[in-house]
């Protein structure tokens, strides 16, 4: 189970292996969810502006400078009131924030740009984000044959690495590289944008007629999010490994799509947050099981 | 000039500051445009579906990636071919793809989810995203007595550290400060989300009725690309400062809109990429100047 503690952080037990060794451990997770904010006028319905993922806390600030920075308000007087969302029958309304504007107050639809899920419902949460992609069939299919050694998971940061060596001059770019089950760099991309590295290395596969990558490993260079999970499963990829940090509902979301999630690897070491039992040589014995959970949603 | 090279990256003219010492360098930069995807079906309009800031490069790829792991497209055969714009009077064709898709293939409006931003004109390219801001009334006002120390610069970072120290045992939030001209950290929020916590930093000061914040300097843990720097200069900031690599179209944005960009500051050297006339003591002698240039759009 993946613990809430207050808002930004969630508690997570993970299977931490170095060098020949690894042990379970209490890890602490960014907490990752979804956050809708919705422009109130004095009269008329309510306007849903955008959903974005987020780490809880601070949200109306985050809802007023994401209003005034996209250009939608430029002056605090324009707002009455900032609320949660209050309807009677809604769960989740922490991740829902009503803007309510002051009578007179208009803003340019046409301002309404960034639209990073569509919402029907009141409801908006993790669990209905996970819910989402499910409702696409996305599944990662289990394959009993294809178990990776852990000795293979900590070299592929090098191989990233060299690839990326030539091409990167820049510091400046995110890179996802797409490997066999033993270890052999098969593909790397490039770009600005962590998503876009994995759609062009994802995108490549799918035209060439590759997808599902039933045996593949995906790596990434940053952080894995909840959106990076849910690309690798609706590819098949079964082992996603983030050089950095996973979130809470990236967590949450390889538990629930049967796929494997490494966080924190290294050349030395790195951290199982979920499908263990692909990793061969992790736990010391056997394949070690890490509990489902349903995230802090 | 920011000049483009191939298409994956761009040159520009950089005041590197060490200690006490500066010297102008080249320096490569990670390219940012905008690509805008359209789903062309056989019968009927063209739809866009999405614009996403990315850097140049496997850019059918990357459309057909966005579709597929969006759950728009699920089948390559639904594909009858992928092309760049081809319209007459398009200068940008290389930031707009067309996926051509085969008769009778239907796609479902309502996954159409992500919307970056929204164009009602064939062209969309760096300079069109500036001209957007723009049209806001965005440019950051000079204000000759706003003037910060190198020495000030170099101090950010440890502050902004041990800030976030306390909150941070994820290894997975984005930070975002505020500073004062003398380097005196305001506020710092955090975020699993770079913008966000910018969002939510900036939000903060709009409520408290504090924008323009004409004498403050933002800091971000991480890298700037065209967006950050949008919020800053939205909200009057004439300085900010990344830990890691500023994009091409961030460079071309600081330039157009007056704002201070520095990139790649630690605790013993810093990049000055725009608006060098604000920073006291980096070049030795006087106050820099660093051209105007259009990006590499």
């Amino acid at each position: 189970m993946i613990k809430a503690v207050g808002t930004a952080t969630a508690k997570c037990r993970v299977l931490e292996v170095r060098g020949g060794t690894s042990r379970w451990r209490q890890d602490v997770l960014a907490a990752e969810e979804p956050l809708e904010v919705r422009l109130c006028p004095a009269a008329g319905p309510r306007v849903p502006v955008a959903v974005t993922m987020r780490t809880p806390g601070s949200d109306f600030e985050l809802a007023a400078g994401f209003l005034f920075t996209e250009g939608i308000l430029d002056d605090p007087g324009q707002i009455q009131a900032i609320t949660y969302c209050t309807d009677e029958g809604v769960e989740q309304r922490y991740n829902i924030v009503n803007v309510h504007l002051r009578p007179g107050v208009m803003f340019d639809p046409q301002r309404l740009q960034r639209n990073f899920y569509a919402t029907s419902s009141c409801g908006v949460c993790g669990k209905a984000a996970l819910d989402a992609v499910e409702l696409q069939g996305v599944r990662v299919a289990p394959d009993p044959g294809f178990v990776v050694d852990a000795g293979t998971i900590l070299g592929l940061g090098r191989s990233l690495r060299r690839a990326q060596r030539i091409f990167d001059r820049t510091g400046g770019l995110h890179a996802a590289g797409l490997f066999t089950g033993d270890g052999r760099l098969e593909r790397l991309r490039e770009d600005i944008g962590r998503h876009n590295a994995v759609d062009k290395l994802i995108g490549g596969a799918f035209l060439a007629g590759r997808v599902p990558l039933a045996r593949s490993l995906l790596m990434v260079s940053g952080r894995a999010g909840f959106e990076i999970v849910q690309k690798a499963a609706v590819a098949g990829i079964p082992v996603l490994v983030a050089v950095s940090a996973p979130s809470s509902l990236a967590c949450a979301a390889a538990r629930r799509f049967g796929l494997t999630l490494i966080g924190f690897a290294s050349d030395a070491r790195f951290n199982v947050y979920a499908g263990g039992e692909r990793i061969r040589g992790a736990a010391g014995q056997g394949r070690p099981h890490i509990d489902d959970g349903d995230g802090p949603c």
